[in-house]
């Protein structure tokens, strides 16, 4: 990477250059937004090598680096998942259009003609870690909403997201398409996302895709808008009416299927009225599973015979995420606790309960506030492709604008178009 | 007003137990909601006597204070403005409900059924300034849909504010609903504002309704997700096609007939070719109306004959807000260059052209990016009311939630409710 001196300034130039870009972009035809986003998979095919190249230099440095594996194997690159990007562009392709739609249409009083019409939203600015493939996923999905893209990529990924995005951004002009629509900030230097957060008024929306450090930075100092993703501290709630056997393969589902994730369970929740008949199997069952239970006394109580995967639970572990091979264990009074609890330390993602009552499961579902809530199935289905929205773009655990699984449409804001024939207001 | 030390604490905790309060406001019917709005109502009307005396308070110290008389007209209360608050909240009431509306429902391959449902927000929190009807009004939107609101009114109209509200947090308290579901901030120390704006996660949105200088600290300072509102540069752009009679008719309507909201136009584009035909009338009619006119030197030699209501346009103007009986012009070298001018200085609000040639229209409501664009019509119909919306709570010049003139709507979101079987991930 070259030395910039002035990133600010480098970095509001580009962004200036990408808002130009996007008027372009906006008007763009569907058609026309399709071939793009084709052409991009096609060229990602065809530059599939110059690509490999610039990843196995940054495998390298991160090698040297003493990067952890886990982190090696988000930031490598082979010819799957490049053709696995090049499949989700052409997926992209497909999607119906979010843009130009008609979403409300009336004739005021004074002959005056209103439509209400979705419109791109302009400049969208993505910023992620390791995982270089989110470099294609973020430029197709702005590409295809008739957005442009200012992308801030991983330090230790620099190379790889650079490469991709040059590649997006020239067959973005080969299609007569402005190449600044697809830009990435070609700079590891950490004041350039700053500077990015500073940009209101240029960069009309800022997308954190990453861990909660990046998030809750960018939700703290940014001046352009946010869409806050992500942190998902889980719970699920076995009721006192719960059937046992389906509590346990939710929860067993819900914690161990897949652990890094954002809507895996962290929290276990279990009525006092069935917490000596429940918990023993369950616990026994999670720490087979190589889970490390973070309990109250009473969860203690029945873990007798997994004490070594036991630890006594803090205040603290009530609101953590753990990501990994952890759950807190938590026993209370009934449906009001358990919703008290999971309300005060959630946040807003995934909740469940287990129950056979019927009318515990509505409560639930109404006062517990948060994105999605479950009545008898695992948090682990919150995710825009299980509920049919197309390519999801993140996990909203915000209220405005977007909640929950939010896709293309989260990319676009509507505009009032007024056509009259020389109406003045009375 | 009682003096309070710690103001931080005070407000977090005024929040807290306003956030508390919206839980149960959340789960009222419809029929409960209504019914609140009404004894909102006609407590206004019983205790007017009471709510005059204390605004009486916040005239005389407003008069030793020197303030001036649109800031006095403002602050004033009246009979007819006490019932005109009591009849607003009485429209309110019978509004369509916005909670509890499914936007969504299907059933997924694995058998779980899906809704999408609309919800109240949780906390609203407003800040104003000088008008104390503002507190019924916000207060009713918000008890109408399900929220519980913080209010923060100006210094000058304390006494007002918090006379008000007590009438409306007693009225719902009989009601059966919290008391605490309509709080306000007691005290006028400027730290309440910085304290309120730092509760994110307790606070669910702040919409500042006042002035830019309120607007843009909101805007820069809280953590709080804000709906920013108000500020209208709004330009009316005459294109070489015009009806000549038509765009000074315009022009007349939106600079003059309110001069101080923000869908009054501020600035007037007119392209070259037609600049020395059109101006020197347009410009007459404007002086003869007592605008002062901030044009540039195509307009100055358009302006002979009214050189005393003429002034040389420096670029600051092009950006300005006047709020006021001025005017800005700016001649043009046709519409690329129009386009352009309103996507640089514009807020995003309101732009109108005026032109006979319909693909002119079509272009300039394509690619001006602004909430309303106008084609031969004032820039004045910009408004909730105007636009068929029901009670306007502001005009968004953002792009995400909310864009143009909100109402109700606005103060809700969605969750997805999902009711399941045993379901677990594959």
């Amino acid at each position: 990477m070259e030395r910039i001196d002035d990133i600010a300034g480098y970095v509001e130039d580009l962004a200036r250059a990408a808002k130009a870009a996007s008027r372009p972009l906006g008007f763009a035809t569907n058609a026309e937004r399709q071939a793009a986003v084709r052409a991009m998979a096609a060229a990602l095919r065809s530059q599939a090598d110059a690509i490999l190249a610039a990843n196995a230099e940054d495998m390298t440095a991160a090698e040297e680096a003493g990067v952890n594996a886990g982190l090696l194997d988000r930031l490598l690159l082979t010819p799957e998942r490049i053709e696995g990007m090049a499949a989700g562009l052409e997926q992209l392709a497909d999607l119906p259009d979010p843009v130009g739609r008609v979403l409300e249409h009336r004739t005021i009083d004074c002959g005056l003609d209103l439509s209400k019409v979705s419109v791109p939203l302009g400049l969208v600015a993505m910023v992620y870690e390791a995982r270089p493939n989110v470099t294609a996923d973020a430029a197709g999905i702005c590409i295809r909403t008739g957005n442009a893209c200012i992308l801030r990529g991983g330090s230790i990924a620099q190379r790889s997201c650079v490469a991709i995005a040059r590649v997006l951004a020239d067959a973005l002009a080969e299609c007569g398409l402005p190449h600044e629509a697809v830009s990435i900030i070609e700079t590891s230097d950490r004041a350039a996302t700053g500077a990015l957060m500073s940009l209101r008024g240029v960069v009309d929306v800022l997308i954190p895709r990453g861990g909660a450090g990046l998030i809750q930075r960018c939700v703290r100092e940014s001046l352009v808008p946010v869409i806050e993703t992500g942190t998902g501290n889980c719970h699920t709630y076995v009721h006192a009416s719960a059937d046992f056997d389906k509590a346990r393969r939710i929860v067993m589902n819900a914690k161990t299927q897949r652990v890094g994730v954002c809507n895996a369970c962290e929290s276990l929740l279990v009525d006092e009225a069935v917490a000596t008949a429940f918990l023993p199997q369950m616990l026994s069952e999670l720490a087979a599973a190589g889970v490390t239970i973070h309990g109250d006394a009473v969860a203690r109580a029945a873990a007798t015979d997994v004490l070594d995967h036991f630890v006594d639970a803090t205040e603290e572990d009530w609101g953590r995420e753990y990501l990994s091979m952890d759950i807190s264990v938590h026993v209370v009074s009934g449906l009001d606790e358990a919703i008290a609890h999971v309300n005060r330390y959630g946040t807003g993602h995934s909740e469940a309960i287990i129950a056979e009552d019927a009318e515990a499961c509505e409560r639930f579902l109404r006062e517990v506030d948060a994105s999605s809530v479950y009545a008898n199935a695992s948090t682990r289905f919150t995710d825009g492709g299980e509920f049919g929205l197309g390519a999801e773009i993140g996990i909203s655990t915000q209220k405005l604008h977007a909640r929950g699984p939010f896709a293309a449409e989260a990319l676009t804001t509507y505009k009032y178009e007024i056509r009259g024939t020389g109406q003045v207001r009375p």
